[in-house]
């Protein structure tokens, strides 16, 4: 489509209408897009599946249905972060298959169920207040395509549950660790495993806990060589990465 | 190997020697290791080809020649980071097949020269001072048996050139994205493809740069869903968790 | 005016009512500004079409109607930023003229509206949450009598977005960038034009963007050597830059 | 010339040799920098005058005096920042006409003469200590084809030395300000012209100076408001945009 | 209780139902726990007494009120703290004998009142603002089997009230000592006593006091070897702390 | 009065009821404030006059009413810093002298209206929103009995104002400085004046202003040589140490 | 004997010499330490066997030689921390029975080898480069006359070789843990026994590690109960207080 | 002298060889130095005994001897601080009655040996490793005609030793508390005295002291009212602001 017009300029070259110089000017004024450059997705597979997503904190209730139901019609899955009930109950009037993720703060709308990933993800929390975090990865992952467990609760200062539970991690292709407070998890499960770690800290804590900066720091300074870092409480963009590396 | 004693334990039970509940107490002072739960490494064929990895700095040339020699028994291969030519001079003699890889600051003994990676790495540097970094991203990558692209000195502010060698982007499975001053780089890679793009803040600036925290904290917040970030000048680390994902 | 006392002075020296020792001591207890040299503002006819502006933040509907009241006598522009709904309701009263923006959150009162600036000025915004940062910085321009074209949601992750509308970068004088997160937009803006880019670090994003730390310090690291920046949030300074450069 | 690849595709479609569909999907695999958009850069009268600059901090004498000679055949200005006089030693030997300026620490050959600066650029400094970084704001604007006049060691606790000097300011066509400590300086500046400022933090000071983040944050919340800030002991940036708006 | 499934495969290898082999298999997939392992709790005396913990944070009351009901059926003392009086008054519903501890905003379940601490706890707090970190500590302290005295108000700047209770001191096996703003206390107190002194920083204070931060440095930096710290207003770690040590 | 227990025992010695030796042994278990070394406040005629002083944030009305009941039973001055119009009513109810002075948030009841000081202590506001600071050290000063000269919104971007009113800088024994932002103004001053100068950070300002960091920082780098500091907003202080300097 | 001049103003009451009242005066000149006070060390029997200790960094060999000779005089035993050989040098001339612990880089003098600690103290590490501050650790709780037991280098990427070592966890009536990077292994170590924990964050690490920084916070947010923390590389203070815990 | 130039313009008045405005034209271009009003110095009697001071650090000993011969002239006192015995050295061979004090770093060249101070200026240290920045306050307020009288190594974690010698604190109009580490000393001083406290932290401590930022803090958070705070290692300005206290 966005060919067209550069089609166009050499159907007009050939039938001489343009000389090759007037033609070589024009095309330096086309406009950037037209020339299909706008994007090197050469791994155009990897794209299908892809969720449009909406940052949903600040925007109002009617702004978000808006917004739902613009996406909508490209039939693609959508996911909406940091939504709130008000929120959904807006985008449901207009969307009625959508749906609210309570956990994760999340509004959904999934079309497309196909599986893209190969594996599993693991998704695990060290402690009940990291839940949210957690389950924005897992809607994530879930909603481009894969499976997902999830292990939560499983705190450095009680490793005999995350032990307990090794199977999980065992089974996964990507494990994604989401900790506040000193943010020791992902090293432990770096440790544990021989696939990539994502952690995810979390602003939980209190004091010197800098609202995510500690446990920052300490996954930033993990031993295990296996652990990459996202955002503080960017549940999001921890299940986005696993499910890239998940379709690999 | 070491559930030989606990096999022991369960003959001497067979063969009566042993009552259950004299066995139970017994089993539970054996040294834990033996146990076997040690590594939740069920993944072992990922482990094969694993380089034993030491830190160079702070230890003497006759220290880094004995590590050498002691883990060159074990078959593998040996990368040592941030290693001196000093240092390699020392393991050179002990070792006459490791090399010193000047720009990465890496001494090599590479013995399982097999390819692990299924695809290709893209390793990209935003300036010249980034090299040494994006260089021990490679050389990692390469000792895990992956191969390697890179494309350096394609920083934000000539944007061009980035976009004028968009085909290793395009063929690469993971990036590995070099950046010191602000660190902008990965989130223009991340939106230029569709796989995991693994960030690594550098100490390169000065000033407001403070040290490749003004980079870390850039990389932190990009608006690319598909950047993880790994700790400042920690090449390696990109480099094996890009070779763990390009396994997969 | 203010030099009227010292002419008085020199007249009471000349009619020998004062000698000149008398004459140099009473000079010394003058006060300062009847000096005239209170401003050194030589470049006089610079400073028409300067508004007057008003920090909203804290003050009261009536005590914002009461300083456009007085304001309003010396006919010159008036410009409150961070203005409130309420604010401009109680101003409006006073002044049935004044206008609310309502993204800019700026309250305006335009009786001089010439052309001050020579030419354009570009306002770029990387997300769509930086528009209010970069609506403040169009009509703090617009109110100082220049021409501003805007491109917004233009962010680094879609890099094509960008480029496809170079239109408006190449007809700027001066480029005013807003973005928040990890601030890299100025970087890349800087490297297409070879004009003034004005940065505006946003408050934009979550965690390790530290309310616009993250953002600053990248801009401050920019490798585009033709950046400068301003506070955090602070659209009305980048507009006033651009607007005293465009007039040169 | 690059636009050659171009121009003969469309010869081809002339002749008869591609179809025009066959064209455009070459079109698609040429090298980005053959469509010519490699640089938005309409305004190219500005670029005339624009230096090379290298960043010498790092590099040793024989490297500054090979990219000096590799510069040099392009035949523009070169600058090289932060570089010792070791290095200038070295590219002295390839080009007899290169200077070093030992205040500013850089080395410079100048074959464009030409002034593109259309008025003068102050640049104030603090203290005495701050020179180093003023001097280089000097050089760059001057290789960029300024005048430019400068004022030292004016400091805000010794006010009375810059009003004294207050024609430098009213000079000006833009004004750039070094200082370290609690960079008050551009504020009082900033508040006495009505001019751009580019204001200069450097890393002059002690304990609480942070190594000039006192100054960096002081400069950010200057009150005045035609102050935007470049990095810490930063002059090159800040005497290339003053070049830059002097050209306008 | 958890040995009985290990007892059981011994059993079974006894009776020939299982050659010692095929037990060491089935060892091998029992769940962690049942191996015994999961706390190297061999210090079990220790562990009487202890409670159990529930930070009241973020809990609903309908939540709190299920937890304590959940864990009061183990029969042990219950400890929420940060527990609102909201939150009290639904446990009490349920848990007729819980109390409320204002100062510390705490909910106390004590069955067990047995004396596990050999000595007494002294608790200081530097200001009346303290209060709650110190109340907290005292509680935690209490409940866990140990006599406390308290200390309040007896901040530096005020040397001689800290001074004229020095018998509170003398007579303490282990000191906690609360302090905000600039957090001198607990040095003071360290070179007054020659038993170990736990330190809590508190969020008391403003501006530069940063939430505790200030405190926290302070105390990191003790003068006094005798000194250790926990996290900004963690009265509980402190007196957790320690009751352990006074028990030992 | 508390050496009158020191006094029994040199009374019951020299009556022989005690021997020197018992003596020894009860004066070391005596209240340590018996000994009256309690307060090194040989200077006892600078305390007459000093306030007794209540931080009021965080207290209810009720609280406040009742503190300064008790205090008003002493005599001296009462100051309530950081105190709302609520806490006021309830102390007026039981206090009808107590005054509420608005811009300085402060209640004060002041009995002894003796000057203290010997000279003028000037206190110096950079913008409006630093007033409340500025008044806050105006009361305290006031209320310590000195006269107290104001000089507001006089910031460094229009130094004409501050140099207009060279007066009362003139005047003054000592020099309170209140500015938030780049906290440029103390520097400014303290080059004007030969006496000592006390600089208030205060927190106005937005971005990188950081709540009076920004201000902070620079105040303790200040080139002028008679600048010292206290706390952000801590006008309470800064008039505190003024008033005790003017009574020298 | 400093009760002496005490007892002597009793005598001469009782012999009539001075009246009470001259007594009472007299007894308000005497120097403060006269008067017994200056220790509150009832706890006498816990001060037998404190080691005197000097801070080594800074001082020259032959300073640190005289302080020895000097403390040797009190018969006690003498630890010098972060002392080099070259110091050593020194004080072994003068007292030749002093010995240097390398790893730790300490000097010591035990005279006095008395067992004051009643259980054995565990003193483990994250890695091989935290060793000298846990070495310091061990050097301080011997001197002060304890058992210790040391675990090296079982980080939490590996926790199995911690787990395989629990048995020196298990014996330990305090636990002291050095760690720097992500300072992780005091919360898994603190979930594994029931005993006090000291922690010690160390400046092992680089990049965001911000030399000991990342650590320190991690530790202070350790999510469990039994740690605090002492300075960063303040192995000394852990010992310290590991070796009062122990004796209690 | 510098009124001469205006004194002749009235002269040229009152000769009516200038009309009235042209006098005032005229005198609108004068240096504003000749007007007098440079220096808001009415209080001239304050200034005598001002040293000049120079600031040693990075100076060479040639530049150091020269600046010290030119200010000789002025026939003032002068003083270097951070000066080098290499400095000195360089110094004495054009003046040698200048003198160094090696514990404070400074030159000092004392012509002018009169007592402006009217009371005793204490300073107080409590470290040893604190004295040179103690010692900077003692050379800086003894230079400008003060008697000073010091107390050193008096720390918080030893009270008494500050108890014990009162009198020193007792006797001082001011008082300078130069300590590092957690800065406790300044608040627990303040509290011992009615005078104005001057709090110096200084660099001294390692880890979580970052090099005075933590003691900087502690004191700007000091709980005792009469304490203002310098910069880190600033003994100068304390010394210098102590001086000024003491004249008044």
């Amino acid at each position: 489509m966005n060919a067209e017009s550069i089609r166009k300029l050499f159907e007009q070259v050939r039938k001489g209408k343009l000389s090759p110089d007037e033609a070589v000017e024009r095309l330096r004024h086309l406009p950037f897009e037209d020339l299909g450059f706008a994007k090197v997705d050469h791994h155009r597979a990897l794209r299908a599946g892809m969720p449009e997503v909406v940052f949903g904190e600040g925007k109002s209730p009617a702004q978000m249905a808006q917004i739902f139901s613009r996406l909508a019609k490209h039939g693609g899955n959508i996911l909406a972060t940091r939504a709130s009930e008000k929120q959904f109950a807006a985008v449901r009037r207009k969307l009625p298959k959508a749906e609210y993720r309570a956990p994760a703060r999340a509004i959904v709308l999934q079309c497309d169920k196909k599986r893209y990933g190969k594996g599993t993800i693991a998704v695990i929390s060290a402690g009940t207040s990291d839940i949210p975090a957690a389950e924005e990865a897992v809607i994530t992952a879930e909603i481009m395509g894969n499976d997902v467990e999830h292990l939560y609760d499983v705190g450095v200062a009680g490793i005999h549950r995350l032990l307990a539970n090794r199977g999980t991690l065992a089974r996964a292709r990507v494990v994604i660790v989401c900790a506040g407070m000193e943010g020791a998890l992902p090293s432990v499960v770096g440790g544990l495993v021989g696939v990539p770690v994502i952690a995810v800290p979390t602003s939980v804590g209190y004091g010197a806990a800098f609202k995510g900066l500690a446990a920052l720091l300490g996954m930033m300074n993990s031993c295990a060589s296996n652990v990459s870092v996202v955002n503080i409480d960017n549940g999001f963009g921890a299940g986005y990465v696993a499910a890239l590396i998940n379709r690999l």
